[in-house]
């Protein structure tokens, strides 16, 4: 942290945009920062791939169609899209196409979704920059674009850490909240705010912070996501101007955190600050649906790679889960794609039916097939207060008598048993595969991959543009 | 209301939409519309002369600097400053010129400015169209600009007297919360859309719903009403296209009145809709200030002309006031013209001195004049519990040793004591002055007086133009 002058008074809210304008993110061996840079690589990947496969969803055909006629000047790319816009329309919808497949990183403690608000906003800025005509920033290079992206990250989970679980609980989608503040620093930090910029520009983020819980399972979920990646933009670039909010926007009686929330733990929002970080604790779903469904998908492919049986044979399934399963994806019969990747019954067929749980597996098509629909209601769920959210036990019971069994300790993606940076790299060249084709996909991977050596962006923008 | 047929579930959200996209608004004299149409029209010329007359301050210049790079086509007009945009560009800027002098209206129950946020909002779309080229709305009449002006404000403050005055307590802006639900809605009227689709723009509104309260007295206090302008109508045009939310966005578990609010009063939102008006209720600021300093401005005014002294020959003023003048507008030293707007001080000490309390009374200079800042030092409060918002009690005390004294019993501007139209006529006329001209305010006053009868809104929006 940097030196504060014994006259200044400080706030939290100026504590953590000192950090956000200020801090060297360090790139020594075994300094702490190492940690929490590998993990932004890897949420750089994942989030890149995450808005390239989902890019040609109809979703954000409809999204585009309404915004196209009023967005701006072509300077920012839609990737894997082949078109241009504004950069705060491309914050938004990249931003949308980012969540849309629901195959995002999770910071678990808070269930944030750090990396599509926070690479939608620095990526459309860092490309069409600050007046607006595809001049990007002067002298921006991969390792400061990397650097932004990371404290982004941090804010936002310091946030959502700091402000507890009945945030949350109450309703809020977090992602949308605590995200729009990681996008505003992200973004303010590539415009060369100050300290005092970063804070107002917090503040004009704080006070749009918002997203219902209501909206999940629906196209507007990755609204929310969305619209907190353009809305933090906005504000640094407002910030950046010179207008003002307030110093005191997180912490002030009718601030963010006692009127979003129950108020905050300082020491978490801002102790430690370049020291301890929250965005080392990423992690990364290896199936595009709910992450509480992972650990019954890891269960449900071993017993069927056991078995060798067809979806036919498979009389009974007993899945026992953790208490949060049925409450977050109880669904038994879901309509849509969009309401499969919350169904606890629909994430076991199709594990068990396909023996794989990607992007197919959770479609409009796969939603209403009559094999799975038939085999969801053969799934018997039991709630087990001893499980983690990260652990299950599936038993699978074969017309001709055999049963099959597995325990899974901690799912594939949980901080304890994390995707390889192989598994990321395979997950991240299928997704881009989908709308750039399989050359630039995993010339693209490479790139991201030592993104931190890039002097010029433009060949990573050029690559991810799509519409080829 | 419109039948419902019986195999049709519906839902408060569902109520709200089928009322906002089908109600036909009767003009028979008489009729439960009447005064609420009547209303609305003062509404109307309320908010466009409050946009004028804002439409130079420098915080405007600041927010579009920072937004003109990334704005689209110019197709909807930056009113009195002669530029052009993309109409969310324009809502959101216009947004903020209407409520940065704050001399808003009021729906006083509950604090809603509806004016500002639906005005901004109908005038963008109504002239840039949806398809963004300036060719306007088909069909598109003043009495149906009117019609929908006037649903939004509706659903605005019914949306607000249903979630009660505990959201307002607990720091929410709730002309930014409540404001973006009744600019989606009276901009999906223009737009046409259906019961579904309008319930879909609602529930999009609604989880764009966001402001707080810490922004007040500073500049992002008008960014909170400007952007739920924009995001209202961001929230139609994504609604126009099918694209969905949720069809229970205000009453769900994890819904807006659930989230933003301790739930709602079902029969306040969405009883007798059609029938009672709570934007027959609307008032409007005499003086550029806070609310609650209005009965205090009377009573300094009334002593000033019966005392005829200069400011140096007062020697102290006692003010008795309503517990909640303190709360909001306790400030004794503004170090400027945002603050001194919520300066119970300053109030009584500008009207005393300058016999007046109109926009040049609430500037950066004249927050830091120095004879008005030491009668600001001779300004003493008392809180009496059983005056009524609307009352006060002055009285003034010369150094010669003579004492003057008023009591306000209904501020001008309240519902009992409303501005006259003729006043209305005059605040417009002085405002819209500001940026206009005098002879193109008085013009535009009449076609603002006219609005039901302009077959073509060109004319309209060209005399509101400005920049010449």
């Amino acid at each position: 942290m940097n030196a504060q002058p014994p006259d200044q008074p400080t706030t939290p809210t100026l504590d953590l945009a000192r950090f956000a304008a200020m801090h060297a993110v360090s790139r020594a061996p075994g300094s702490p920062s190492a940690a929490a840079l590998a993990e932004a690589r890897r949420a750089f990947l994942n989030s890149f791939g995450c808005m390239l496969g989902g890019a040609d969803d109809p979703a954000v055909d409809l999204l585009w169609s309404a915004l196209q006629p009023h967005a701006g000047a072509p300077a920012a790319r839609l990737f894997g899209r082949g078109q241009r816009t504004d950069a705060l329309t491309a914050a938004l919808v990249n931003g949308y196409s980012s969540n849309i497949l629901d195959f995002d990183d999770t910071h678990l403690a808070t269930v944030i979704h750090p990396g599509p608000v926070c690479l939608s906003a620095v990526l459309a800025i860092a490309e069409a920059g600050p007046d607006g005509r595809a001049n990007g920033i002067p002298g921006l290079t991969g390792a400061k674009l990397l650097d932004a992206f990371l404290i982004g990250m941090e804010v936002a989970c310091r946030l959502g850490v700091a402000i507890g679980h009945g945030h949350y609980a109450r309703g809020w989608h977090i992602t949308g909240t605590c995200g729009v503040v990681g996008a505003a620093v992200a973004t303010g930090r590539l415009l060369g705010l100050d300290t005092v910029k970063m804070a107002h520009a917090i503040g004009i983020a704080a006070t749009s912070a918002t997203g219902l819980g209501e909206m999940m399972g629906g196209m507007s979920k990755s609204y929310n996501i969305a619209r907190a990646g353009r809305e933090g933009l906005n504000a640094a670039l407002i910030a950046a101007t010179g207008f003002t909010s307030s110093l005191r926007a997180i912490e002030a009686p009718r601030g963010f955190a006692v009127v979003l929330a129950d108020g905050f733990d300082e020491d978490r929002l801002t102790g430690s600050l370049g020291e301890r970080w929250e965005a080392a604790l990423d992690t990364y779903k290896p199936y595009p649906c709910g992450i509480v469904l992972h650990p019954l998908i890891d269960g449900c492919l071993q017993v069927a790679a056991q078995s060798g049986a067809p979806a036919a044979a498979i009389e009974r399934v007993e899945v026992k889960v953790h208490p949060l399963v049925m409450v977050l994806t109880g669904r038994t019969d879901p309509k849509d794609g969009l309401e499969s990747k919350l169904s606890f019954a629909h994430a076991c067929a199709v594990a068990l039916a396909d023996r794989s749980a990607g992007v197919d597996q959770f479609t409009d098509a796969r939603a209403v097939d009559p094999v799975i629909a038939a085999l969801r209601t053969r799934i018997h769920p039991v709630v087990d207060e001893s499980l983690g959210t990260d652990q299950s036990a599936v038993t699978l019971m074969l017309a001709d008598g055999q049963r099959f069994e597995a325990r899974v300790e901690h799912a594939t993606g949980s901080v304890v048993n994390p995707m390889s940076d192989a598994a990321l790299d395979a997950k991240f060249i299928a997704l881009a595969t989908r709308t750039l084709g399989a050359d630039a996909a995993r010339t693209l991977c490479t790139m991201c991959r030592g993104i931190d050596d890039l002097d010029d962006l433009g060949p990573l923008f050029a690559h991810a543009a799509g519409g080829g």
